[in-house]
């Protein structure tokens, strides 16, 4: 992961990620990590305790969403997916991804199950 | 400001910026403040009480950086800026951010003077 004080590329960090839904932290500040992750077909329908952020860096992904429309992302878009609500991203092929959260968020929330990946410092 | 379940495209909001060093409110996550701006030159020497993310959407810019190495970001970079540390941004042609930091952090710091400007929302 950068050191304080290290510029971070967000493309040169994605060419070391070989492995899609598997976010590595890049960096942190204050109590958040910056993730970068590569997704392509649907995930698993999750929650977190805390709001995360989506920045679509390339590509794009719908993510659905509990009792309310789904979103359609596309490059240089953000959103917000609030706290408690269920979602479930799906991309229609690969997407790249800049996700910002609170540190120690897990990528399946609290339903945790067989998607579930360790946190990595990237 | 985006309104919960808004998309917000960054360059749209960009659009709307008329004056530089401005930073307008796109999105608001936990207790942090997403917010564009651009700039062009040389800001005021000043720090902030917490870490400050600057991601470059556009252009690049130079952040001088007290007792340290300055860095040069350049479209795609992500850089935190330490707490406490005294830092200058100096962009040489128009530069558009992506500055992540906690809700309420002013853009001139500790330091105030005339480069303050309000909290505004976009």
């Amino acid at each position: 992961m950068a050191q304080p004080d290290d510029v971070v590329n967000l493309q040169d960090k994605l060419a070391q990620v070989t492995e899609q839904w598997t976010p590595g932290t890049v960096a942190e500040a204050n109590d958040w990590q910056f993730k970068v992750v590569k997704i392509a077909g649907r995930f698993v329908w999750h929650s977190h305790e805390v709001d995360e952020v989506f920045l679509v860096l390339n590509g794009d992904v719908v993510i659905e969403l509990e009792d309310r429309p789904s979103v359609h992302l596309q490059e240089g878009e953000l959103f917000v997916v609030p706290r408690g609500v269920r979602h479930c991203p799906d991309a229609p092929a690969e997407c790249q991804l800049l996700l910002i959260e609170p540190a120690g968020v897990r990528n399946t929330g609290t339903h945790g199950g067989s998607r579930t990946v360790d946190q990595r410092l990237l």
